[in-house]
């Protein structure tokens, strides 16, 4: 008799984190197992009891090429924060009598530092009480600051949308014979992976973005103004690619000078930044006169699932197979991570890491990778990212537009 | 010796304005042409002798291809409004000075219902001079507003990606097990013909938006809190599509209502509406206390060419060719427009129709295509745009990201 499966996703969605879905069910499929059950929303939805069977859903293999063609977390999604055992043990109660009804023998969980953080503390109390379940972390968010892999699953489609359409905007903001000033606002709490990915959209058809403005780089006002005024005088579209996560040196959130805030989701985290294209916009505006204008990529960079990176979408399945793997091999407390073994050719292989040291850490880009003056990202960045972007998977369209599968 | 074409670009980018320029140059040097030039940025570029010889940027295969993959306006663009004769004819003189220098034969002008303005004031004066100079307009703009052609090159790109990223929104919205409202802005000054395209993303794999707001509905504070008080009593994640130009009774723009308004431009049109999503998700927040956020599709709903409709890439292809066509035959003071022959299978052939009669003239969407309560699409539209948007131009992929051509 197989081992009994249970997968749930955690966090913001991404359009491959159900190509990590699909890599956890094929690989358990495969490899024999019992039953392999879904959570719905999360761990919070485990907590109502909200599973279902997924060979019921994913039975067919055209189910599983479209799961890997759907954006967004196809079993749902929460923003919980397990608690400790010292501070709430019945929830620990009641998610291993849910463990026991349904005869788990692994857990899964797909998500970012805070789902690690939740593989972490529940593989810590089975040991504690001796379970043999096995608890494993697989690694999913388009921001790519989790420690111990190369990159996350998620970052690699997102930075190509994001340095496809910033070469698009480029196009569009070269079209009148004015002066103009172009701020695109790109996702990144603190780290600032996907802005830097503006910087692919250079090639021998595109100079890309002007400047870049990151979270690792302190910003200040004066230094920001007297750069822009340098390239203005060079030449007339300007564009600036500009991090949501980008503060002052006394860490304020651009977004916040604006006079624009949010309130905090479960962690404490602000939930959503915003404003900081339209601060910066209105700072060049008011100080150089020029016509500007802000856009913020928004949501679109963590669904845009009708143009993913084939080697994301491949990363992305064999993360997610992986994990099956280690919780096969009797592995616990683990996260299945990325491993680059070159970049030219780009190859790269899986192996767990120590979900302990994972959880609740974040990864920035390293200062060496960013030019002196703080505003483009050196060769390092190119030769880490570039082969992240390789490749496309096409969409099913049909009737015009992309099939999706829902639950 | 074959005639000497002058073609340029003008009004805003679409995806697929340089898919024209492809026809117009493919035609015209299959056609025995002399010289065709292009002039950059329009009209006011061609004011500076802004000129290029075509034959010199794209004169290889490869060229048109990529021409036809790349967003924005490949020879620049203007927004400059031609006076009367009355007003300045001094500008006559140099544009006829210009159009003898350079021996131009045919003048073809690809744009918006302000660029067919510009054809039929050049035409009207050319007759009263007894210029033989053709001046043939090519339609162009993602509004689809203009009259007397079926549709607007540009319109089904733009609605083939707002439909795709609505139902990418929709999938992302569905995330959390939580109520939470989403509207998402979409493009139209004054027709709702883009916002009603989000109707596309239903199927069945997706229930589409709950609600689309379109200018063609004036718009009541009390009826739409009604209608989204009654959706959510029955789900609870809501998804509203709205144009940019939703609009009062009174015709106030909700943008200019939540006090965020912005400049004129030389036509006298509002430059940039936004901020409806922002006044629709905070209305809702106020009065309904639940999650919201608004989500502008920005620019990229014109100059998303990673994404564009086969069916679109071809007719605009077609109409600039259909344009050379006319100039060949001696036609002038027309534009070349689209014409529908059949639903099902769905075909269309180019005529020309009088510019006069295009100019400064703005189709909306019939409101018997539109729902009684005014939320939704009917099937009329559905059977009027489903056909547009069907098959795909892929980009060509170099280094992880679409190649485009600049000049």
């Amino acid at each position: 008799m197989g081992m009994n499966f249970l997968v749930g996703q955690s966090g913001g969605p991404t359009a491959v984190i159900n190509s990590s879905l699909a890599g956890v069910y094929a690989t358990a499929r495969q490899s024999g197992a019992g039953k392999i059950y879904g959570m719905q929303y999360g761990i919070q939805g485990l907590l109502d009891e909200k599973l279902v069977d997924l060979d019921e859903k994913l039975g067919s293999n055209l189910s599983i090429e479209l799961l890997k063609r759907t954006p967004s977390s196809y079993l749902g999604s929460c923003r919980y924060k397990l608690p400790t055992p010292e501070e709430n043990e019945a929830v620990y109660h009641k998610l291993f009598a849910l463990f026991a009804k349904y005869e788990i023998d692994a857990v899964l969980y797909i998500g970012g530092n805070d789902s690690m953080d939740t593989i972490a503390k529940l593989s810590a109390y089975g040991a504690s009480i001796g379970s043999p379940i096995r608890f494993i972390g697989v690694p999913k968010t388009i921001d790519n600051d989790l420690m111990l892999t190369d990159h996350t699953p998620g970052f690699a489609s997102a930075g190509k949308f994001i340095a496809t359409i910033t070469k698009e905007l480029i196009c569009d903001s070269n079209v009148y014979d004015l002066q103009s000033v172009t701020v695109a606002e790109i996702m990144g709490r603190h780290a600032g992976w996907l802005a830097a990915c503006a910087s692919l959209a250079k090639g021998d058809d595109c100079d890309g973005p002007d400047m870049i403005l990151l979270p690792e780089v302190a910003f200040s006002t004066s230094r920001f103004l007297e750069q822009v005024e340098k390239i203005r005088r060079e030449k007339n579209n300007i564009i600036i690619a500009a991090s949501e996560g980008v503060k002052t040196e006394d860490g304020t959130f651009l977004c916040d000078l604006g006079g624009e805030s949010g309130p905090l989701d479960a962690f404490g985290h602000k939930a959503a930044l915003s404003g900081t294209s339209r601060y910066l916009a209105g700072l060049i505006q008011q100080h150089l006169g020029c016509k500007t204008r802000a856009i913020e990529f928004s949501t679109l960079q963590r669904c845009a699932s009708h143009l993913t990176s084939r080697i994301d979408i491949n990363e992305s399945f064999q993360v997610g197979g992986a994990a099956v793997q280690a919780a096969l091999n009797g592995e616990t407390g683990r996260m299945s991570a990325i491993i680059r073994q070159s970049n030219v050719p780009y190859q790269s292989i899986c192996q767990t890491v120590d979900v302990q040291a994972v959880a609740n850490k974040e990864k920035v880009i390293p200062r060496s990778w960013i030019s002196e003056d703080g505003t483009q990202l050196t060769a390092e960045f190119e030769a880490y990212a570039r082969p992240l972007i390789q490749g496309e998977q096409l969409p099913i369209f049909v009737n015009g537009v992309p099939q999706h599968i829902r639950l």
